[in-house]
């Protein structure tokens, strides 16, 4: 069992050793429940960063009430619990807590479907439930309703994602926006129902959100007072109508106009989905790998292999995509509204009939032995269709591998195979996250703040524009590196913190961060940080639950 | 000064007399703007409910600064603040205190209008910004943009409303939820910034609500947990092509129909403003009061007084009205959604150009001396098309005045004309607001619940659903008497608690409530309650600020 523990089990009435709290845990969840072996805290100590961090141990409740009684044992023993959903949290941290020392509570075994209404739409479900499995879930029960998923692959949790305020590409792409209700377990061992949920009989508790008197919700995103052990979701009804836009520019200077096209859409109401806008070393990394062979081990990558690359991959300086949804009649109206706004770029829609026939020209074409770039196409552009959709796909953790080296199992040479878990083959990945106004001045700006950090450490700016709301825009770029190379994971970790500094300072603020991150949050005016604390001592005195997360200090 | 108060300044480190609290407050905003003079206190203390209560004094602090300080002097002598905005409550008690004895703090006089951001329409005001004064605001400054206004009449305040989490009519309907970024002053006097807005340079501040770590809006919204002094508000891109719809039916049991239809073009994202469907009776009291000739003084309503109502003004048994934005293809689209889904019921549309044409042919009837009905109807469904598009009125208060009888001030005869302050002219007025989900048979199972309980107690159910969101819908039915009546008034109290008790044991937990019905919210879960009073407790652990506001106990 690891002792690397710098938050020491705190003398208390009665404990005495880490052995008495785990038979105590044992005793609540099953023995098979509670691991503490070094092989399953190796597992749970991974993480994209430069360090994870090792768990005292890991348990694993199988329902609220477990829960409860594992905060209980855990005050009478002065353990610190860091509960996690599924530990996808990709580039944030994983399922690493922020310190040492805590346990884990994976509520991976906690993954119901509790309910699925088709009238109104939502779902209720327990934080082990993945994307993956949800999805599965509707197409069975309700396959009327879609969902909306996150590009972090179908094995993440969707609770987790949400509480993280994690975002996809639908209508509902603002996850925690539309989840309405949710059950928590505070530190005493209390059980909180939020908005209208704990009126027994409460009609309203899962269509709207406040309830009456304050709405307590946001206090348990981005934080840590309590522990989530169920929420409602909000579901999409399958528009009579639907269709994908894809536009792409060649120039970079185009930024500007796109943001700005497609926010003025977004802020008339006409575009309602999440709109996402990619660079090409972005595309290029969910096809490929970083080129070391045609670099010679250089970095980062030169301009002229980066030129070359977009050209043998047919992509633009910037490629974007979104959604309409609606009748025939006012998804043509809107189709035209996007035609309007990006005239001059190359804009291609995407329907269910066109994909069809574009899958049978596919097994046309491969049965008379052509069309291998069509079908390599079409493999890159259906995963994308179905996050428009809210069908949660793999494709899309591939850009986590990119600066990965050589031969690695489950990813093949300088390709894109899949590799399910980016932490199995070595990848090193921190995603910074700043928010901007959606306008194409403020892309920009982040564009120059960025991308010399990026080139000056070594690395190349892997970007994301993603117009989230009306009015805001999340930029997310990944720092990607490889874990077995130490000095670039250093580098790379510097240059995170560059990174950091630089875009809050600017006031480019991060919407999401890792433990590592959330130390430079502290940089605004103390007054929201200390209200955060005095919070938090009202809700959990001895500090219980994940203690460091989300906590500047 | 008035001596009626039950919560007496508490003895403390210097305390001495109210006189002297009264005038250390005067030394920070000037003694002009601290009034506890009779008549002043009268006024404050005016309430459409049975009772209002008197308070301590009336303190008008003109800024930020000025709020902090006087925070200050309420610590050191005990005092009890009651922040308000503009005092316009209407329904759930004006400008009154839980408890008589607390100083009123009106923030009437910070009324600046800070910022107006065209490009990312927002606004950024403080709390004594009105309805009235933001609209000319955009009229003179900013014609491209909307607000959203709800039916309570220029003089309200908007953060007001919003912080009670009011609604109106528009795609921003749902008030808080298109707020960004607040200042508060807490009851230590400090000032917290929500959202992003405590980074110095945050350029999401406006945009993005939740900035980084836990979000702590919701805590500000039905509570006492701080004073707002400024908040950021999304404002509405003058749309390409708009239209408002109305609909009618004639028949009662029509509501599920038209609630299911509204609903179900709502949760497809084609319909995006909030839809108001009103009963006969509360369209006919924006109309005229109650006919205590015709009916002999007769309560509730009878019957055939109402159906002849209902001829005479021409109104069906339910009536409805939405609007639809967007390019002029989208609109006509949506149009003919809305046409398809109204299948069988009467449906208008209407447009600038319409309503200019109906001006121009009143002008021509009324030069010709006709058109006496025709004016009459372009009266009532002008301010509603304004409405529609954010723009305030005084008309939709008239309801308020329903069943004041006789002769008044302000009122003519049993006629709508204008009253700019129900209580100038005695309106009783208690609003009861359930919320259900947006389904037929939920707004069936209200109306069964709330019509025979308003018919025992003399009383008529003026009521309206509103589909606020693609999932909710807030039934506001108004409680309407006349406070000269002191037995009516005393039956009107006992109505309103029978209401709020059953529909609360029913599980259609009101929005939002007086202090009155505060006390019956009480009989969901303890834990909710209890949580809330812990975090009242971190915050303002003297309880200063406004004890008893939607506090149960």
């Amino acid at each position: 069992m690891s002792r690397t523990m710098t938050a020491k089990p705190q003398a208390n009435d009665c404990v005495d050793s880490v052995g008495e709290a785990l038979g105590a845990l044992s005793s609540v969840v099953g023995v098979e429940h509670v691991c503490a072996d070094g092989g399953t805290l190796d597992r749970y100590g991974r993480s994209g960063m430069p360090e994870g961090t090792m768990p005292m141990a890991v348990v694993s409740p199988g329902s609220t009430q477990q829960v409860r009684r594992v905060v209980e044992i855990a005050a009478r023993f002065g353990l610190k619990l860091y509960p996690i959903s599924r530990g996808k949290n990709w580039g944030y941290g994983a399922a690493c807590a922020p310190t040492p020392g805590q346990v884990i509570v994976d509520l991976g075994r906690m993954n119901r479907v509790l309910e699925v209404d088709r009238e109104l739409a939502y779902a209720v479900i327990e934080p082990g439930v993945t994307q993956g499995q949800l999805w599965e879930h509707l197409q069975h029960h309700a396959p009327d309703l879609w969902m909306d998923a996150t590009g972090a692959g179908p094995e993440a949790s969707v609770v987790g994602n949400t509480l993280d305020r994690g975002f996809g590409h639908t209508r509902y792409g603002d996850h925690f926006l539309h989840t309405c209700g949710m059950e928590v377990v505070l530190a005493d061992g209390r059980v909180l129902n939020t908005g209208y949920g704990h009126y027994a009989n409460a009609k309203a508790g899962r269509v709207y959100r406040y309830g009456v008197g304050p709405s307590l919700d946001g206090l348990f995103a981005q934080s840590n007072f309590g522990i989530v052990t169920r929420i409602g979701i909000w579901l999409i009804p399958r528009p009579e109508a639907f269709c994908g836009y894809f536009f792409q520019s060649q120039r970079e200077e185009d930024l500007e106009r796109l943001v700005d096209a497609m926010a003025a859409l977004r802020r008339q109401g006409l575009l309602q989905t999440a709109i996402h806008i990619a660079n090409d070393l972005r595309v290029i990394s969910s096809r490929t790998r970083y080129p070391w062979q045609r670099t010679g081990g250089r970095t980062p990558l030169p301009e002229e292999v980066r030129a070359a690359l977009r050209r043998e991959y047919g992509i633009g300086a910037w490629s974007g995509c979104g959604a309409i949804s609606g009748t025939r009649g006012s998804v043509a109206a809107v189709k035209k509204a996007v035609k309007g706004a990006l005239r001059g770029f190359e804009v291609k829609f995407l329907d269910d009939g066109r994909l069809a026939m574009a899958r049978r020209l596919r097994r046309w074409l491969s049965a008379v032995g052509i069309g291998g770039r069509f079908g390599a196409l079409l493999d890159v552009v259906e995963p994308l269709y179905g996050l428009l959709q809210g069908r949660p796909s793999i494709e899309h953790l591939r850009g986590a591998a990119w600066r990965v080296r050589g031969e690695v199992a489950g990813l093949g040479e300088e390709d894109g195979a899949l590799a399910i878990d980016p932490l199995d083959c070595h990848a090193g990945l921190m995603w910074v996250s700043p928010v901007a106004p959606a306008k194409g001045t403020s892309a920009r700006e982040v564009m120059r703040l960025i991308e010399p950090i990026y080139q000056r450490y070594g690395f190349e700016a892997l970007v994301t524009f993603t117009i989230i709301t009306e009015r805001a825009m999340c930029c997310v770029t990944n720092l990607a590196f490889d874990k077995r190379d130490t000095e670039e994971t250093a580098r790379a970790g510097r240059c995170y913190d560059t990174l950091m500094t630089v875009l809050i300072d600017a006031g480019y603020v991060p919407y999401r961060t890792s433990v590592h991150g959330a130390r430079k949050l502290g940089r605004g005016s103390s007054v929201f940080w200390d209200v955060r604390s005095q919070l938090k001592r009202a809700m959990d005195p001895r500090g219980i639950l994940a203690p460091g997360r989300y906590e500047p200090q």
